[in-house]
């Protein structure tokens, strides 16, 4: 009896030994997309270096790899990953996920992009098990960085004897998408319900993150680094944050320095989703309301004067009517985000047909 | 001139001064609602002493004000809060807001209660102001309290010179509902979206949250808590964290005792939502399947003994179809939850109808 006992024992603790035993994982940096500029650093956005005259936050925010994506296929049944970003806390109207996190896509039977998988961290560095028990026929992945943290560097990690196969960018034509914190992806509860990501995947076209978080206030030295891009659509969601002068002294300049540098590109204008705490916040009522006054004020002048291609999409309603798809009262939640998407994408895919951008 | 520059110089210094001056706050402490029982620690949900036979998580877990809110009237136009919770860190699937923080609503003109004002804080004792510029007619307030954590204590405060009226409940009948982290109110971006809080704003209902994170497996120690309850409704949405093995053994006596304690209380039974990680990671297809299988069956089984007054909300898609209702995979985004309340809501209100628990 006390034999059996014994050899019980020390097949528990092989047992135990063996389950202690990391399988060999072997990792992989993968090329990365949704962006449009080359970088030193690869993740971020923008080379800061080379548009130095930025604000000193704005250059920031586009280190931020809000958007970026890495896509692979493999038939691994585990999926790994080791990040790292930076120190900094996560945003109180923000998850971990979301900020600091990875967001994971695979393709489905259907050929559309499903949602498989999200990891959040507090940690500098990271590593984890990204996804499980996936079967070992091939699949596609697509993984979204973190939204509102920098990626110093990632590789993704799978099972020792798994092939791993970096895939080209999924994504057709290019379509700036330049605004504030909303376009940044506060407050999607993960990266790939920024909206501009939700569009790209639903459509296939590739939206891309120009957001940065407080800021978007057209200022010349953005304005001229906007305009060394040259994509088939820009969309301008960059009223959030600027004051109804901002909205009246600068528009004009972005909307004529796009045009001469790119004659044929046509121009999306969307309104600063109207606040849900102005509903009450009588300050910020009056605000908002000015600030989009002004934003289609200087739409009207600027077709007056003849601007050609430049669309305004007309609509208070872009957080829906039930006063529920906000986080903070200015920050869209998942909810908003669809909201949006559901307003916003048909609008650029309408414009598009219209000048043969698409069929 | 020298003297012009110095006069405007003081000017502005009595300016910075009279701002740096706090306005005069006067705090209140307002009775609590969303809770069934009366506790020791007000702003728990069950006395943990009286029930200390249940296990020591769930115990712990019904310390949290998940569901928690007090309500008032004012005509003061800024409204301030103070108040504490523990020193545990944010969930990494949560925002600060929903862990820790105030989410605040306004009775409108319509008489409907609309978001306002929701603020997080990593404090373990913060003091802030909620809302501001509301003018100075007199609104009705209903401030949820923190989701994932447990309230120390709490006062709401106003400028000195207004008033401020606590309110009784204004949601009428009792709905119990008993369940997961998804109960609870994991991932909402604030603790006005999970599932029972958006449908008793919606209905006027008070749908009391009896959610607890990672766990609601039916201990018969619960069970006789639960049993000590005597409300309208018994929702049941206790299926995500119990096993298919649990499912199968624990079910029946969970009903069976609330119908012996309560001949005609109406039970309510919800399926686990089907986790989106489950269409790609195989264990948890065949667990997720398999859980809500038992479930069904427990179900019919129960039917089958003649028990009266139970239904069964047959859906797998309380999540939607795009797969993107979820923060982590597991737990509804706001999106997910809007989702759920949109099918458990009327269906609910319909067996309250047959009940004639409602007109």
């Amino acid at each position: 009896m006390k034999k059996q006992i014994l050899l019980s024992f020390i097949a528990v603790c092989i047992i135990q030994f063996a389950l202690a035993q990391k399988t060999p994982v072997r990792f992989t940096e993968l090329p990365v997309y949704g962006k449009l500029f080359d970088t030193p650093q690869k993740y971020h956005r923008v080379d800061t270096l080379k548009y130095n005259d930025m604000p000193a936050a704005v250059k920031r925010l586009y280190t931020n790899s809000a958007g970026l994506f890495v896509t692979f296929k493999t038939n691994a049944p585990e999926i790994y990953a080791k990040w790292c970003v930076t120190k900094r806390r996560v945003g109180l109207n923000l998850t971990a996920i979301a900020n600091k996190g990875l967001d994971v896509y695979i393709k489905n039977a259907q050929g559309q992009w499903q949602y498989a998988s999200s990891k959040g961290t507090i940690k500098e560095c990271e590593e984890l098990k990204l996804a499980e028990y996936l079967g070992t026929n091939e699949k596609e992945f697509l993984v979204y960085l973190p939204l509102y943290d920098e990626t110093k560097n990632l590789q993704i990690g799978v099972t020792e004897g798994y092939t791993v196969e970096p895939l080209s960018n999924p994504f057709k034509k290019n379509i700036v998408v330049y605004g504030s914190s909303i376009v940044h992806g506060a407050s999607a509860s993960r990266s790939g319900m920024a909206y501009p990501a939700i569009m790209s995947r639903r459509t296939g076209l590739n939206f891309v993150n120009f957001g940065i978080s407080g800021n978007a206030r057209m200022e010349k030295e953005v304005v001229h680094m906007l305009g060394d891009i040259n994509p088939d659509v820009f969309v301008l969601d960059c009223v959030p944050n600027s004051s109804p002068e901002q909205v009246a002294g600068r528009t004009a300049y972005l909307v004529e320095y796009i045009r001469k540098k790119h004659p044929n590109i046509p121009i999306v204008m969307i309104p600063s989703v109207v606040r849900e705490l102005s509903f009450f916040n009588q300050n910020w009522n009056v605000r908002n309301r000015e600030q989009n006054r002004q934003w289609k004020a200087e739409y009207q002048k600027l077709i007056a004067k003849g601007v050609k291609g430049l669309y305004y999409l007309d609509d208070d309603f872009l957080l829906g009517h039930d006063h529920e798809g906000t986080t903070d009262g200015t920050h869209p939640n998942d909810l908003g985000f669809m909201r949006m998407a559901d307003k916003i994408e048909p609008f650029v895919l309408e414009v598009m047909k219209k000048h043969a951008i698409l069929p």
